[in-house]
């Protein structure tokens, strides 16, 4: 009789968390020319702006009723990342949230976000800076403002991903408060290489993968329909963005959307994608992917280019661990 | 200075509800031809087939892991619904539910559902037969089987819409247990005439509008692309059922979708319709649409026609209370 | 035996034609608001402007290389179509139209007309007024121009139609010069009542269909993607020409096409579609179709308006000769 | 003052050409696993059987009305291109062909050809085997068969692509009966290295580019819808024909369509895309595409990988001259 090792070392989910956290929020991300920016995610991935001055640019999707989903600061230093956001569900949640990573004894402290209500900024166990808010800013919905579609009118922002050489311990730390797994990838050892986390019901809001890290690997927009992708294409060569579509458009194995990679002009890298599944039942077992399982990296497309495999933005003054440490820290 | 009356009149959210409804999950149609029911369901809607036996057939949408989202029976008496279906997430909050029911002095018994874990069958305040479980049968989802995809490929069933004299007291029940509202209409007087009420983060899991009821007005399945509904009209054409297609294709006002509505061989209405926006967070206030407002019911599209106005399937043993009763009762 | 006496009826193709028509090429619209018309057709219908002046406007669709497929005319008088426009290969292919139209002991002349080459205005049997021109300015195609995709996007002038009393005596005479019949509807007697004629290669540059006239009952311009027709709604109805959408989108039965056709400001009548099939061999026999067949009119969709079958636009100066003409004059 | 030579060195167009060919018709392959083939062919391109025997499948795209484009034929030697295939409008046309090609002191012999009527092949002055036919079976269009749509579901079949060292030559000799040039590429020296020929008035039935040959490129069907494309993808992928899509989907510079390259099973390369421009007036001039100039290979995508450069099918019995060979002759 055998046992399947990799069902074992999954933690269990947790259906009565602690507090509750709802979504993948918003990035907020430094850029050394803030007007390329502003004009490829306003055109290419087609986000708004809902303010701006001259040193920042806050963007939202078509659809978002929040204030923000990407604030572009200018910077005169290396582009980079400040940190990703997540929302909690009431202002209760933010003061359990606090509770929990002090009890967790890890960094949680308060900071000003303009637009946002109280705002929490934390360190997980791998170093990603996360940021958690109960409230923010409320727009109208763009849904039915047809004549401001533009490239890839991307709708909202789905989630995003983390490289870290310690995908396990990331896995086990957001579990604990309610995070559920809908993927997962292993090595030939059966080591988990990645992990889709969620809150929201569709495959993932944070997800985590073996690299040097912590790095953001991507941020994702959905846009609805594959016919927005394939304009967010047109687009981006017409107005010479071409060389930033890196990979695709094609068709995800892991989560099923048809997607496109594209960098920004700071090398921050965006994903635009279709639509994912719902997963919200507790009878939906997590899907295991093999490596070397062809269908985990593309269903159909060439291979990644090495540049999607080994790049990804530094976050703000966090120092990256690469997997020779991981090794011999173990 | 004047106040907005309307409101006033919309019950509170419930943050922390008794226990955690997730989605709607399921209907059980009663239908005078199986086979030519089943003809419908999988080859213009696209639903698969999850197992049948000569009196019923257990069907669900491309991307469900559940084994089933409608279910199909046969019956020698006229066509009907047994009930509509919803979830919750744990054993423990289906315990917690037959106790909050009983409290409230509403029906609620166990009864035997195949395929499902422990279900339990309520009526609500307006008499609409729901059912409620925790568990199902687990099935691979089909997305990746492309060339299983037929007509409209249906991806999952998204929300079901009931007619009833009593909205408010639907709205006010629901909200009760935790239900959070994202749309609704209102009446010249500011009386509230429909509703829409979700638990999943999208615009609607179950709809209430003002018409003799308890009736089912339609099921609705997101199929993600626009595209798809153009196919399963081109198809429904094909296949003699043309003249099922009532109304649309065409863009709805409120929850913004792409929407086709068709009626299946005993005239029960489903919805086919593209993709919804998320709605989560406490930010996001309820949409109010004034009836007259003539995005209410469309945004672009011929007027609906009568039989969509009028025509709706009854529950099974359940007495329909027509408006004049409700005035009357006033 | 029997014959099929509607095969005797058609007339004989000319392959070998005395000149060589190319393609329906333009149509000249007098309009009551100019700047709404502009509007229309370019956020609508999204030609773009070749040229322009206070009472006239010049355009074309996104992928033509000729100067205008349609031109604005101001009027203070009542709205009107002043001819629809045809090519010919070459000068000399215009000369013999000439030739021809003249031993036919019909009206030719030579006229003046902004942008284009030698340009010969006819009355055919029925009265259309018709131009013919053998050049025309060339102007870029903007296929690549994405950030001008607008609206529905309208590629090219693909064909009109034209009501009259008199469909017999019009296929007869366009055949006569190397039309070819490629689709055509018959009554319940076996009269021809419609007739899709082309030069180009798919179905149809100019159409007859039966009803009072010579009246112009559409131009129509293909989008390619059919979303592209679901966008000219989204947006037809965001600028609040809603209401213009007189029919569709749908699927048509003759020629196939997805299609929806609007109102200009002035009700003349422009219908967007998908594209349609090649037909160029001779053995491609023409497609019959009886009148009340439902595939006719519709292969989905509600039924046609009644203004969709009553309602045309007049030709300036062009008296409106009735079906109760016809049938007196028989 | 400098005269630009390469306008110089484009041949004249001819307007009243000796006889009246029409269109891209057909092509013969030769396969090894005829079974197989014909998998790839009716399940990702979604070409229908018009009939088959144990040694040749005759195939068609869903809205011919011909007979068969594609002709597979089962060899037991190594895969390769018996023909490609042209119609000519009338059988005078085609007496007028051989005329033509007996004074070029070119082969042109009648052959049997199932299906077709009289049946001439000709050997191009860059020896391609070509067959040119005034008629063939009709068959129904499939159009409206809505439940026959599969993969790709490719129309009709567009044009084809044939590799030799003499460009030159190949466009000197199609213009002299009546091609026209649509688009053109020319290298660093200003010599012609790539020519869109046409007779049906999109950009191309036959294209030449430089490379060893003559060899057949690819073969091109039209799809019409973009989601077409993905589809057929999708659909190769799930059928374990994932490594045969070579390039794309991505957008071609010249002609601008949404393109995908598959190889079948093999190595014969065949195009989808989604629709081409009309070009029919004496007014457009053909189009110049400088090599080098980024536009040419792509509008966007990655690079065509070397397969897409190198590879091409030889033509039965037909010796390749390579450029050496060319460049030694000069």
């Amino acid at each position: 009789m055998t046992v399947n090792p990799s069902q074992t070392r999954l933690p269990q989910p947790v259906y009565r968390p602690p507090f509750n956290t709802t979504r993948a929020s918003h990035v907020v991300h430094r850029v050394t020319d803030l007007s390329a920016s502003r004009d490829f995610y306003t055109e290419v991935v087609g986000l708004v702006v809902s303010d701006e001055d001259p040193n920042t640019v806050f963007l939202r999707g078509m659809e978002e009723a929040c204030h923000h989903s990407l604030v572009l600061k200018a910077t005169s230093e290396a582009p980079a990342v400040e940190c990703v956001g997540m929302r909690v569900l009431t202002e209760e949640d933010l003061d359990a949230l606090v509770d929990f990573f002090k009890r967790a004894e890890l960094p949680a402290e308060f900071v000003e976000a303009p637009y946002q209500g109280r705002t929490v900024r934390v360190r997980d166990p791998v170093g990603t800076p996360v940021e958690f808010c109960a409230s923010m800013e409320a727009r109208p919905r763009l849904l039915f403002e047809f004549d401001r579609y533009v490239g890839g009118s991307a709708l909202r922002l789905d989630h995003y991903q983390i490289l870290t050489p310690k995908v396990s311990e990331a896995l086990a730390f957001y579990m604990s408060f309610g995070f559920r797994l809908s993927e997962y990838m292993v090595a030939a050892d059966d080591s988990v290489m990645g992990v889709f986390l969620q809150r929201k019901g569709n495959p993932h809001d944070i997800v985590f993968f073996d690299g040097p890290g912590p790095r953001l690997h991507h941020i994702a927009y959905t846009c609805g329909e594959s016919q927005r992708l394939l304009y967010a294409c047109d687009i981006a060569a017409q107005l010479g963005f071409g060389e930033n579509i890196e990979r695709g458009p094609a068709r995800h194995g892991p989560a099923f959307a048809m997607f496109v990679y594209l960098r920004d002009p700071d090398g921050h890298r965006v994903e635009l994608f279709t639509a994912h599944y719902q997963t919200i039942d507790i009878d939906d077992a997590p899907v295991r992917w093999q490596r070397g399982d062809q269908r985990l990296t593309r269903i159909w497309a060439p291979p990644p280019p090495r540049s999607w495999i080994e790049e990804a933005s530094q976050f703000l003054g966090v120092a990256v661990e690469s997997e020779l440490a991981r090794s011999e820290g173990a």
